[in-house]
């Protein structure tokens, strides 16, 4: 199963801020919308930029609170590493599980199309498996 | 394969923090040991209490901000969803995707024994799937 299959059960929506707003702004926006990252389609050199929770606590531990004077740009990862639409389940949570990151933004020709976490990917795989099962109970069954 | 073999292979050490510890102590540790969640073993009522990046995030947009006066008792989630030794990483992973959560403790006796991520039981989720791939090349092509 692919990422475009994945994509295609939770939608393409993706939850984006630009470049120059305020981290302040990145928070209210992941606790608005229930997310524990958000993407920057276009920032400068940098294709896809993501901020996450984890930075959040970064930052705080460094004692880099002014919140509301910083830019996303300043303190968001650059995604070196993303996804395709033919990218299978397997290779992006082997991917992800490797380099330790919860979400890998999907891009086609450069463009972003959609994100997916760690836990996105899980359910699919999840429903797959108890698919197979029940398909092979069926076929031993019958 | 069970929780327990998770654990054997992870390790059982767990991080954790006192009840009174004051958030800014709980950041300073999660950064430290670079984890996303720190628990919190004995707090009252509670069996075992977690905090998590989450919850720095809930807090900075909720504007509940004196994070050297408050403790992480009073801000902390108390884990009632809770895994044992003998739960199955499917099962593990079943629960987390459905209420949506990334940290697992694991109890024995209510006594904390560990704690498995999501990125911990996908990674041994994809060796045990790999493993299984290539038992079943051995047997095809002997």
């Amino acid at each position: 199963m692919k990422l475009s299959e994945v994509l295609a059960g939770k939608g393409r929506r993706v939850v984006t801020v630009s470049a120059k707003s305020s981290i302040t702004d990145a928070i209210r926006t992941m606790q608005a919308e229930k997310v524990g990252a958000v993407l920057v389609p276009d920032s400068g050199e940098c294709p896809v930029g993501i901020f996450t929770e984890r930075d959040v606590v970064r930052m705080h531990a460094d004692g880099d609170r002014d919140f509301d004077a910083l830019t996303v740009e300043s303190r968001m990862t650059c995604s070196v590493v993303v996804g395709k639409l033919s990218m299978t389940i397997d290779e992006a949570l082997g991917l992800m599980t490797q380099r330790r990151f919860r979400h890998l933004p999907v891009l086609e020709d450069g463009k972003l199309v959609g994100l997916v976490s760690i836990g996105d990917l899980v359910k699919v795989k999840l429903e797959e498996t108890a698919q197979e099962a029940q398909a092979l109970r069926a076929y031993i069954t019958s």
